[in-house]
């Protein structure tokens, strides 16, 4: 099954090494405006890039859950590429953040488009699963048969 | 082996949502107090529905990995019954914290039940795969010959 | 397939209990500095050991995708027992970051070094999924057949 789900396994890992490069980022932010742990206070520019590094840890899990549930019942590549989609979104929400206040806003409406997306994706899988295990009617057998 | 874990999969996604929808109620609350982000501090009202969501963050994984592996090595129907236990203690949590501190505390002491008695089924799955995979020795095989 | 992953799972249980204990610990705090919730704000030795959570909280997610991956598809045990001393580091920086800010300092490094090791072996099972399925090329199995 290992093989079967590496591209998963490969964003995921990737978007572990993002979070680790925000973390890293708010250590340098610490340094720059000279603020010791545990102060999580300070000059505007230091609480947004924290905020922003705050936000990406709060919505990890629910990415997770969302990317692996997709690419696993419904196509992995799909959801791969939607993780990719999600880690540039990520991306430009976190330096947007460290800029100015609006201008998390941006990557922040398309990481929501991209959750939004991938639950869409898993909730159809898990439906046709749920169709095919105990109605023994399945909506993507019937599809590739039309087609 | 995807079928054969659809229930966790789709607990997974519910509550997914979950955090989803507490964060967006955390944003609600800065509109109501105008609060811009990235402070998070203000009224009492907004500080505790602040607070309420971040906790809920931080006991996301560990919801996750008690659901998971009670629900694949203990039994996949018993976790998902008290994923849905665990998802609506937390709606208690959250709403009654949001009112008032003292209404976080019935919630709370549901939801750790609720994990205590996942983390209880996944240690005694874990350990009869254990004493199978190594002893031979299957406890849930030897049940099911005395019944 | 549980029981060819029941190391991982162990593990994980485990850094769940982890994880909760630190929670547990924060709350000890509150009572003793008596600070009700949902203030974050008190006596540095509070926000120490408060920090210290949240930190753990932070890269929680990171260390789960990293252990599952490289014991998924590089080698359950070494995962497993890096796993371990990753709960070990946490330990010592936890209680290191309670009693001093620069207590935290050594724990801390040995979970990041905990964690780029398993990020490098997952990295290397991954590739050689890939190299397998696409290229039909195994590292491990010239490995195996060399030695």
């Amino acid at each position: 099954m290992a093989g079967d789900l590496m591209l998963l396994a490969a964003i995921s890992l990737l978007s572990a090494c993002q979070q680790s490069y925000f973390a890293w980022l708010v250590g340098k932010s610490r340094k720059k405006h000279k603020i010791m742990p545990p102060a999580v206070t300070g000059p505007p520019e230091f609480e947004r890039t924290f905020r922003a590094q705050q936000n990406c840890v709060e919505y990890y899990p629910v990415f997770l859950v969302d990317l692996w549930i997709a690419g696993w019942f419904f196509n992995q590549e799909v959801a791969a590429l939607l993780g990719l989609a999600y880690m540039f979104a990520r991306h430009k929400y976190f330096h947007g953040y460290a800029e100015s206040v609006k201008g998390r806003l941006t990557g922040f409406y398309w990481s929501l488009v991209v959750l939004i997306v991938l639950l869409a994706l898993g909730t159809a899988g898990i439906a046709n699963s749920f169709l095919d295990e105990y109605l023994d009617f399945s909506v993507a057998k019937k599809l590739r048969k039309l087609l």
